[in-house]
């Protein structure tokens, strides 16, 4: 947790530590995920409020906050999904001071999803209460970085150390795959690959962050070629909404960076395919979707999917946040 | 009920079978209406959850969803308005992708108002908890059905069977009078006038299911030469906002399609006057709304509204659905 | 409070009492305040249900009514943010019915922000249960106003009676200084400074109702040349997004109208700086915020800032409305 004048705010991935995840965290997500299939839930926040601060096109985070928190028990006192309407940009009211208001008005906790990066910690520079940052913008996702790391988590007995991702289309725009790579940076003996066209290459504020902690990549533009190697593909979408890409995949550089037959024909028989959605075309959802290894959105029998762990650990970090 | 895969969806006024209606759903409804009266509400759906993604202005169908419900006991744990922002044209997702996510989180029911005919239908394809289809653009509107249906049949003792009905307005473009339509069709004796200029006469799908049915139906242009003749006038607004009309009431070939004074004069005392709603000009309020025939939105005395009749209905399908 | 057709509706500013502010609202909003600081919620309005219809930029309005409404036990079983959507000029569906079908549904009080003058009243008109005004476009928003007056008898242990108010910037087209205007008026020995640029200067049918009700009222171009005679320093914003000014700053007849460290020198030591916000650039935060005159939204201390207060007063108003 990032302590602001003595507040838990979640702002960025990298302010996690490893410990938090292992010891705190994902066991308390492995709980939920047991109360879940018993449909046993229980009110460890009864009486706590949050409000829910979006803007567009956040169906899916906005809905994992809300839903996890009324099944604990608390209350989603206020919840908006035209946040634009609230920005600096449609209103004059800065973040700060929208924040303020809500923290005036004596709630428990803010989720907030802007436009801007940046606004997070902006918003917790002058909280009393906690911040959760559901995206900032261009800038970070963290929560959704946490849902990721307990994915891979999941699905590995051995744990995240060790693990081989590659991150697969736009790396250089996707923030999903920054969040995330920084999280995995924390663990021992972790290989990255960075699969995407030339000119969406990822960038150095990632890779010097893993030189720094020591984390070996590859970059290349053909997933084929490394697809054996790999436990986690991370395949993204091309993040035209974010207004970060460009790029045409008819263009010969553009290389190999959709998850189809080919791929799954090399990959190992217990690899995850996983992405943060929504999915279009970078995966041949006809040829993949019914693949023991897809775990993105749905699994076949026991498995538990992508989405439902985002469910776990959002009801997880909930808990921790809001107890005293 | 329709069901996919052992689950109870409705998508369509079809599938709905008038045992169903005269048996289960009605007498349900009944009962919630005399809840409404003592202001006695139960709250059998505790525990149950619903998610309501809508598109754009569906104010009042959402309503009466999420006011039954949470009556119910329930609880509304998501909810959209802007529901294009969700869907495949804005960002990318599929239906149902879509779907599926609040499929995996865990939700009981979602009621979903989309843009696209055959979106219901795709969701349920998926779905492994009930869809309720609130209107998939120009496609149905079931439930609008439904309260239809029970707002003719808590008006005739002698029920559905025998009613003659008058559509008015554009019953090609108007997917209020397909539901209904299709729903009258399965009772013995209908009568059926379709009143329109000629230019938005009804099309072939549903007169071929009326003669299929052996129901009575007749068109005209002139709504004064069947009124004595109807028991129910149902009159619809035009379908601009579906983008399914253009005609012009200056221009002479469209008859007389709207509901006023005149037509009151002719009308049996104990006809009723239903719509859909919203209401702009096809109806005189200032001639009609104080006449005790007029029941589309609040009436004098005992006597229960098109629109209350809608909660009930609603309440009960709710109840049906949510029931193990 | 407004009783029309036997129902307490709050319309606009002037018809509330004197005696019902300092009698009964106020005593009951300090009531509330300490429930807040004890965090000791009662639940008086369990049962009773609130539907909230919004239209956009609203945030804050909407969220202390629903926030408020919560706390009490009630339930907020509709909100909209889109209410253009449901509006007379996007849907063609009038305010009238639109309420009507609230009501009809059972609901026992609609919070209702619209776009047109007048559209509370008409609201009213055709209710058989409570409209609450918060803000009819370029009308009224009286609730605005009771929490702004309840934030200056919070401030002076006189009461109301003798303070002396400046409004500065738009006064001509912001709603809330008319708003607070009005319930001045009902006030003995008070003052008024209106400060604004020329062209912005407040109309008569603010300093007719002052004249009538024996309001001693200055106006002037330059804040600093009242500012050591006032108590309640009352800073408006630039009602741009109401399309009523197109005042320029830089035009030098436009005078001082903001709030800045040289207004600050000369104002008494127990002045209190208010802004309905949000607030723009019409205060200079860096030189005033930390100020313990300052009060508009965070404050040091033991202070309650305006925003809160109007939690306070809301929880009052709504308790009030709803009781039998």
């Amino acid at each position: 947790m990032r302590l602001i004048n003595d507040v838990k705010h979640v702002i960025e991935a990298q302010q996690l530590s490893r410990r938090f995840l292992d010891n705190t965290l994902f066991p308390l997500a492995d709980e939920e995920g047991l109360r879940f299939v018993r449909r046993d839930f229980h009110k460890p926040l009864t009486g706590k409020e949050m409000v829910s601060l979006f803007v567009g096109e956040s169906t899916r985070t906005r809905a994992r906050f809300e839903i996890a928190m009324r099944r604990l028990g608390g209350e989603v006192v206020f919840s908006t999904e035209a946040g634009d309407k609230f920005s600096s940009i449609a209103k004059g009211e800065s973040i700060p001071d929208t924040i303020t208001i809500f923290d005036e008005y004596g709630v428990d906790v803010i989720v907030l999803r802007s436009q801007n990066k940046g606004d997070a910690l902006l918003a917790a520079g002058v909280s009393s209460i906690p911040i959760i940052n559901a995206g900032d913008g261009p800038g970070q996702h963290p929560t959704q970085a946490l849902l990721d790391a307990y994915t891979i988590r999941r699905y590995r007995k051995e744990g995240i150390d060790g693990v081989a991702t590659a991150f697969i289309g736009d790396v250089q725009g996707g923030r999903t795959v920054h969040s995330l790579a920084y999280i995995l940076g924390k663990y021992e003996g972790v290989k990255i690959y960075f699969v995407s066209p030339e000119d969406r290459r990822i960038g150095p504020n990632i890779t010097d962050y893993l030189k720094e902690h020591g984390v070996e990549y590859h970059e290349t533009n053909d997933v084929r070629e490394i697809a054996s190697k790999v436990d986690v593909f991370y395949q993204t979408r091309t993040q035209v909404n974010l207004g970060t890409s460009t790029w045409d995949r008819s263009d010969p550089n553009h290389g190999y960076t959709i998850i189809d037959q080919s791929v799954l024909a090399t990959a190992k028989s217990d690899a995850i395919i996983m992405h943060p959605l929504p999915c279009l075309g970078e995966i041949n959802r006809r040829e993949v979707d019914d693949d023991p290894r897809a775990v993105y959105i749905k699994t076949r029998g026991e498995r538990v999917s992508q989405v439902r762990c985002g469910l776990f650990v959002t009801s997880a970090l909930l808990q921790i946040i809001l107890s005293a």
